[in-house]
């Protein structure tokens, strides 16, 4: 077949390069040598006539049935109670598909229409407030990039690090476009009377999650928030309102939101006293411990991934703080040894993931990689070790040390400490 | 029902408050003041006893049954060769979801094994390189906020402007995060020969979509993408790879690329010269007219929208350019005889969507809204009757005029130019 003098890709490029010259491959020398050692034997396949014409259009879309990846879900018997986790060891760029948005659920999904559903805004307000739906949506807006994560994301890393990947290390946590109203603009509108100083925010869900914010921070950057990623919010985000509140732990990010009583005191309910506190060594608890600190993750290589030949690798992860924006990563390849710089690719967005990246050569062995976070506030993300002195280990939440995994001599990746 | 000293929302308010004070609205006096006309009689509901738990976790998350926008879809004998468009007047933030992004096929969706498929890279190289996407997936990558916009989105524009919504007008355009490998690194890999100064990239449909790409772009900021939003590109967005031409006509961003050749010349392929290309009143044609130049469109209200009442509402909407970030959009809501300045939704990215926004106040009657964007290059989105006059109207291609909705006296929204 010739068109428009066009050579179609029937046979094996002639000038195939060998090894020696694939060394040189993206100027790195060896470093992505091994990568393309299995190109002199493949090609682009030969043709086989026309091609039939392939699917046609539909009204949304889904994945390819060849992507398999999936949030983890622990088998129990109340699937209504639990969570699923982002398989972050799949992850690309900032964006967390939102198919794929970890879950974090007390009391199951409630089934809203969005038509019945209100918000309600009252407690030490001039004018308490009823607004629907509808209403919200039509009010000024903003749209931020911000990660969710549960406190108690990582909570086996304070123990014995047995998690096999970073999906059931990391994977409570996830990073969408949000969209909805700033909560400053109802609470302007409501009329916050002098003295108070918390607000009460409380879910749709069939346990009416409940948790005290405080005022400062609802007047800050918190959004009532209807948009997920360029659509309504999912049902397991909180469809058909959410409360964002950007960095702090993420059951305070109130899903199906119905209603923010004004006062001024916090509200010490179950999720933020029993649930959501950490308890020291001498029986103390402390609560309210909001932001989540600086923290990063590698999620390639990473557990659970084969590299299946040495050579060039690209070692890739996610960093995020609550306090900020991130300003560096540096990642080891020496189990802590050394540490270099990795590429943070832009744009770095406050209390959003950022994606980092390093090449790397594996040259076989046993190999520990590890990645540590600095926020702009100056922060530095801590070794698990230090976490413990501080803080003991009665508390699964909040914790942000450094991750470690370990790349053995076959390729396969584990936990460095399992 | 008490818990924890917490009042439950079993009761209307008491201090509900009147339109009087309602007017007073985020202090924008009687802006937003007939918003809230339905708040005094609503309440959030009685309490009916102990709720059930809700819906169960799920391994992939779906949206909720309640929400219906989806891609617009023409009938047709053939609905492997169309295209569908994204509802952008349901659109949130910047990202478009990937089951929402458009679909324009010339031969339908291949159902590609990525484990089978390779990408050939050939022709005026020193070293003639094939890929298995495993291999590129290892190589250094970047994640970019990139539109693509095909060249005939607004087709309908340049004649009679019959389009009864947003969608139809301008829905060829969608917005997401693209993760891949720097064509670039590629390019230098394989080793560009001296006098080489195009390439033809070649998709793996069945009627082998073929566009030249000039190599100085290629070598620019053009990606070999296997990511959209986080997870593996959509199969009708080119599963397993793509190109990505940032800012170029859509059909450039070769979709199930399996093929890059390298060479001196164009190859004047059938979608470059007998379509994608504008023919002029003379009888000559422009080809190569590769960028999309700045655009805009107000999504809200817009065409198929009801306004249900005066007051406040929020004009938004969605700006782009091909050469550039946007710097500026203005808003006309008196049938372009004044403009105002919109706010820009941060970060502004190059060759990506910006939300924009400005508050207004429908005060009832007949009303023509509009919106114009400039870049930072100083382009200035031209009036439609501009474009005519420079390029007449055999073209169907690169309409990107000033687009006009009219906000009828019963809140119906049209086509101002129907």
């Amino acid at each position: 077949m010739k068109q428009h003098g066009v050579d179609t890709p029937t046979k094996k490029p002639a000038g195939s390069a060998g090894n020696a010259s694939r060394r040189k491959f993206l100027g790195m020398g060896a470093v992505l040598g091994g990568l393309l050692t299995a190109c002199q034997t493949t090609d682009i396949g030969e043709e086989k006539g026309p091609s039939p014409l392939g699917r046609p259009l539909r009204a949304y879309g889904e994945r390819s049935a060849n992507e398999t990846s999936q949030r983890f879900m622990r088998p129990g018997k109340h699937p209504e109670l639990g969570a699923t986790r982002t398989p972050l060891q799949d992850s690309h760029g900032m964006i967390t598909p939102s198919g794929l948005h970890f879950e974090r659920h007390h009391a199951g999904i409630p089934d809203i229409d969005p038509a019945e559903h209100r918000l309600m805004i009252h407690g030490m307000v001039e004018r308490p407030l009823i607004f629907t739906v509808e209403e919200i949506r039509r009010l000024p807006s903003v749209s931020q990039i911000h990660f969710v994560e549960c406190a108690g994301n990582g909570g086996g890393e304070w123990g014995a690090k047995t998690a096999p990947s970073a999906e059931l290390s990391h994977g409570l946590a996830s990073c969408s476009e949000w969209t909805g109203v700033p909560l400053r603009l109802l609470l302007e509108e409501a009329g916050v009377k002098s003295g108070a100083s918390w607000l009460l925010a409380e879910g749709a869900d069939a346990c009416h999650m409940q948790r005290s914010v405080p005022l400062d921070k609802a007047l800050d950057d918190v959004i009532v928030a209807y948009g997920q990623n360029g659509e309504a919010i999912r049902p397991e985000q909180g469809y058909p309102l959410r409360l964002v509140v950007p960095g702090f732990e993420g059951n305070m990010n109130v899903k199906w939101l119905r209603r923010i009583k004004v006062d001024d005191t916090p509200y010490m309910t179950r999720n933020e006293t029993s649930k959501y506190s950490e308890l020291q060594d001498d029986g103390t608890a402390w609560i309210f411990t909001y932001p989540m600190d600086a923290k990063s993750v590698i999620t390639y290589p990473s557990g659970g991934h084969k590299l299946n030949s040495q050579g060039a690798h690209e070692i890739r992860g996610l960093a995020w703080s609550g306090r900020g924006t991130i300003s560096r990563v540096e990642v080891s390849t020496d189990d802590g040894g050394t540490w270099q710089d990795a590429e943070l690719q832009e744009p770095r967005l406050p209390m959003a993931f950022t994606r980092f990246r390093i090449p790397w050569s594996w040259e076989g062995g046993d190999v520990v990689i590890q990645s540590r976070s600095t926020d702009d506030t100056g922060y530095v993300q801590p070794p698990t070790a230090a976490l413990i002195e501080e803080r003991g280990t009665k508390s699964v939440y909040h914790h942000n040390g450094i991750k470690a995994w370990k790349v053995n001599a076959d390729g396969s990746v584990t936990n460095a400490d399992a």
